[in-house]
């Protein structure tokens, strides 16, 4: 069994956390939480602890914070020469701090609360300072994914930017959508089903291939009338901008 | 039987012709295309046409052709006073010829070669010139679809351009990540999950309680780091727009 002990108890770290215990080649040793009431149900032999000097052996420390408090976290540890990884899309290996071994474990998902993911099919991203430690970094992905793979941090941080416009962009559009339908009384739930082709498309196309609509058409009609549709400053924006990339793509 | 014939042989129309070729309750009667040889496999009592004047009688003539053809289309049909329907998103009912009478039957799906939709989750937005023909026009689409529901010209114009937003311009950031993953020797494979993920959680959640990311956190660190890292103009100035329109819609 290989000893990991989770820093951490936000909506990333609970899952996280459920994925491990759930795994049997994983002995989750401790959960540390400033919140110790965040930390949800846990077996009898894994410990919550709400001081980080209480943190016992382990070969794995994953620091499951926000992205500011990591390397801070990282320098209160109370050891050295030991296994550390974060879990941030967007943050050097290197401000974990030196005293022990630094790694990176990023799950490329998005966590809310009330939403649990399969952490079956999620891609890890893994880093280690030392090649000697990629290999249990490795062993710990593979006790709760199919999916683990080794990156740099140059590789990581391209990762993160595109996750930014997949996911985070792309639900903003949803957002956008949903406001135009909901002032015409019209509900949400009928862009669904569209909403959902539209991601499961580009598994089997690529999106270029996926791509449909009045600017890949260069339908100037279609597009004049969604402009003066739009009484939204921002919204016109956005159309534009968008319109005029997509035009671009297709040169 | 209800009669129904379709004029056109693109994506659309030959995804409408597998659906109504496979439901007990509709005789498709005929098919017009310029291009026959573009028609899928049809059972024996549908027949090819490439003549509009060879249009033999039916309950409801479906114009599945581009936006910009439909009102020519519907000028040419050889008959009066039955009921046609197109099924655009953005045209106007009104642009069909006042000849015959006058309805929509709008699909909300994205259709692209290759890719079979399954038309029993597919919302069809209905509006006819006169209410006696509503009944008819629903019965054809339950016929196909579980979700076929009333829309008037103005709440289908917002419809269409939300879906612009949810499809077009969400399979375009998807092209944008693809292209900032490729160039770093990363498959767009290890976005999949999350792009999925991204899709299903609007299931639940909305879209605003399902909004996640640096612009939401207010993360001015990671922010000015992708910005940094993002080599594209347009590709910097898409990021900064949605950033900025993430954070006004937090306020």
């Amino acid at each position: 069994m290989i000893k990991v002990s989770i820093i951490g108890s936000g909506n990333a770290a609970q899952q996280l956390i459920a994925a491990f215990v759930k795994s049997p080649t994983i002995k989750l040793v401790q959960v540390f939480s400033r919140h110790p009431e965040n930390i949800p149900d846990l077996p009898d032999s894994c410990i919550r602890i709400h001081n980080l000097n209480l943190l016992a052996e382990a070969d794995l420390y994953l620091i499951v914070v926000s992205d500011s408090a990591i390397a801070a976290v990282s320098e209160q540890l109370p050891f050295k020469n030991r296994l550390v990884a974060h879990t941030s899309g967007s943050v050097a290996m290197t401000e974990l701090d030196s005293n022990n071994r630094r790694s990176v474990f990023y799950p490329l998902q998005t966590f809310t609360k009330g939403k649990k993911v399969n952490f079956k099919t999620i891609p890890i991203a893994l880093e280690s300072e030392n090649t000697d430690d990629y290999a249990l970094l490795e062993q710990v992905a593979k006790a709760i994914s199919d999916n683990p793979f080794p990156i740099s941090s140059e590789q990581r941080k391209a990762l993160h930017v595109a996750a930014v416009f997949v996911n985070n962009f792309t639900n903003h559009l949803y957002e956008i959508a949903n406001k135009i339908c909901s002032e015409r009384q019209i509900p949400f739930e009928i862009l669904k089903p569209l909403l959902l082709e539209t991601a499961e498309k580009v598994m089997t196309l690529s999106p270029k291939e996926a791509q449909t609509g009045p600017a890949k058409r260069n339908d100037s009609n279609t597009i004049k009338s969604h402009l003066e549709f739009l009484t939204d400053e921002n919204q016109k924006k956005i159309y534009t901008l968008l319109t005029q990339s997509i035009q671009k793509n297709e040169l």
